[in-house]
């Protein structure tokens, strides 16, 4: 696997297929620049999956946040993007994308996107069974 | 845009509209005067929305909060008109305006409001769903 | 209005009277005495309601917080009857009283207690909808 | 009243009978010792209840809690006792007993039992009508 | 008992067999390797069950998870496996087993997979019941 | 000793005369008037002293403190006064005295007086020694 | 005393003359304009001083520190000013006025200045000797 | 080494005798008995010390530690007593020893004790090259 | 002024020249580039100083502290080569630059420079002066 | 460079010789083995040095940490082998070690050591100069 910022998310095989269980990731290092001004925003991803067949791979996605350093987006928009290439990617049961910005004209956004595969029984996807 | 105070809230496309997905602001730079002293009064604004056709444009939004300067509002009204002015601005299929005040008395208040749109089907408004 | 204490909650009319909208209270200099002993107990009085008609009124919550300093009360009770007092004066469709109370035996004692007007209906009373 | 370890419980009757509001306790003083190895064992015990007519007296409830002092307990089977002892006591609508441990070899474990008074209606026990 | 790492998980019976409670365990010194570098991996592992007949031993429990130091485990499977082998030992009505992993290539991941025995009635199980 | 509030501080031997060491309260629970207004004022009372002949009796603190429950005082001299008052009555090799008073007209007020006594020999008044 | 914003400060004498103790104010309320956009600009202000003669009165401060509101001032010289208008204003031993500015253009500035009069004596004012 | 209560301090021989470094004990799992009331107390012992010819042995620690749990003691007393036994069984450079007690009569008190062998150099001993 | 990146700092006249008062700033937003992998790297970057004949302008700061984006440097370089060029540009009496990196390989990295100009008296340079 | 464990610590020459500045590591994933029982240990280990000629390479530091891995060693003695074999490594002007231990028998253990290069000038090394 190369070491240079890519659009493609690789995935592996679910190691436990048959059970509807959580996987969460928090990446505190995502830049990309705001289209109307080209100057730079920061976000954090906080993405929440519920795996099917394929999870996907930590290090490609970390070559994918990567991929959007010097592209120009709207936060409601990546967040959705996001969330859609994410569950391109892995066909998931559910996906949360979260994208948490920081401040601009003294105003902090987040923005959060979700994805339900209605053919799936997802049980773990209610927020009480996880651990505080 | 102009950068002075205006009560007109400006929108965009809402780029993803066939997902209902939430968008949340934090605005700790709300002020504005008490209709009894006339004396300066603090807040934190929180907005927690679903759109529908279009997107509050932030920095309308920062330029609307202005616009309470120095205007006379007591707390539980001017939460209530934020909410019915960023509706009717927006039509959500739903909408959360949190007024947080600072102390006046020994006691701190918090104003909460909220807007469904019922013809719309909003299943991501579940506060479980998101991420913590 | 008087600045002693008084028992005599005074509201003002609901600006927003056809939504279920919450209002919260945070009243951490609240003290009273110990029915037993006659010595000063301490709390935090928190305060959350769904107004109907009319809602409470800031300065005379202060006043009426302040007139129970030098009355002997046990926890149980006065945090039942400030709720009761309350919903007398302002009819809400809901109302939450919380006295958080100061270590007294090395134990740390808070009580809750609500009250929910069957008439009225409050979609907004659920946890869930509260921005955090 | 004496002040010395105590498994008497002692009461007074619920001063809002007809109300289902909730007492909550937290005892970050509690010590027994370690039935295997006579060590002693520290806890926080936090009680949550819904009183019918009576309801449990602090001062006993700190004697209680003092009793235990010189007992061999494991942890699993404490935090039952303490939950039925005080439910003999107090029979209430409903009760919560959590036995919070120090760290042992490593791992912080935490017990948590509860109770329901099946004939009792308890509006009140569900999580989201507690303030934060 | 021995004090080797095992993966034989020791048991006791459960000391109130009618009652559905639960057992929390916060287990932060976990370490494993990466199967593909051979690094070092860490992470705090999180049990929450509601037992059945057995109860896990909390000894045997710190030398189970002392087992993984010098195997190699993938984040996604190590979580499912410690769940799947808990289960096996202790036969609870519920489990929930939580890895949460330190920053690798700037991100945090957590997994967390749930049991529940279909045959068992657990109403201790919703969220909203624990103290917080 | 009466449980009534008292100005009369009373005090044991000191039982480590030799040595300087500190001896530090924190009291939240303090109350007295605003002179002006006459209403409450609270405040959190911290005391910092290394003794010489004699300690100050704990549960006569607390008696001191509340005596001052319905008098009439402004922040900077009452914090004075209780460093003079606690003086008097410990002859201290220093002591220092917070008030530290809930917020009026939004702004957060502490007050901190000291006193040393200049014939005593005190290196453990130096900051850098307590832990941390 | 009117309340209407003031650059008036006014005082009252010093309680306690011949004692250097510490005074401290942390005012969250504060608000001006950016002198180049005219856009609103936030603030927490902290004062810390050890009086002289005179001590500031509250309420004058806080109708002072209003008084900026609608004025246009830049971060390193308003600091400066209420610096230098509350030295005049109180002849201090010494004082330290912080100003804690809200994100602009992603970065935090705090802007802190003091005064020291020379002729005085000031032991007090040795970070060490506050509590903690 | 037996497992039981014991005044017995156990040392081993300081690994590095040269250098003047830092060992630091927090134990949260501190009571005694008040000798007034034989009522329980509860505190964390905090040790930091810079060592000579040896080191104290923690297991030996815990149980010197333990040794109080049925004696009756006062808050100053007792902290003074660990420090001069602790001294008496190490003879360090130098040692403090801090007793933090849990909220009695809603003071919350702690006392803090030093030595210092003058005989011995000991730069380590400065607050500022500790790491935070 | 232009909104790209600039290695050009601007400056404004310092407001009050006669006094060493001081300038913090805190910028979450920093990113540059690993020199070895050309991997992103990110950090916070604290300055704060003690301006002479000017001040650096705060829009100018963000637009060189974006410069660095698509630059590749290590940690220790690029903290010392901000304090050069911020130095080579404002002047100051003194300043410290803190690079606080972004966890890589399980560790976290803050760099902190510091530069002091020996001509220039700066008494406000003592960390005990400002505000906590 | 491999990727196994390693005893042999790398450096890279100084990017900035002429001036005393800081570097700071946490590295919270290390952990050995108890000599006595063979049971793992676990540790957050600090390090703070002003380099002189050289400064430490990061992934050599990990690999570093790693090799103690299976080795058993006392909380002590290790902080202190540390300290050694990187100032032995990288010849510094000072560095101090601090090995923050978990909970062992309910007792939390922090152990810090120092060197400084007595023939070097170190005005940096004082706490008062760095960024909180």
């Amino acid at each position: 696997m190369s070491t240079s910022p890519s659009k493609q998310l690789e995935t592996f095989p679910n190691p436990r297929v048959g059970r509807a269980y959580e996987i969460r990731f928090e990446c505190p290092e995502f830049t990309c620049l705001c289209p109307k001004t080209g100057q730079p925003d920061f976000a954090t991803i906080r993405i929440r999956y519920v795996p099917q067949a394929t999870c996907v791979e930590l290090k490609s996605l970390k070559l994918y946040l990567w991929s959007f350093r010097q592209e120009g987006h709207f936060h409601e928009a990546v967040t959705n993007q996001i969330l859609d290439e994410l569950v391109a990617a892995t066909r998931p049961r559910s996906m949360t994308v979260e994208g948490d910005f920081m401040v601009r004209g003294g105003i902090h956004t987040v923005v959060t996107a979700s994805f339900e595969d209605d053919a799936s029984v997802n049980p773990v996807e209610r927020g009480d069974v996880f651990l505080r």
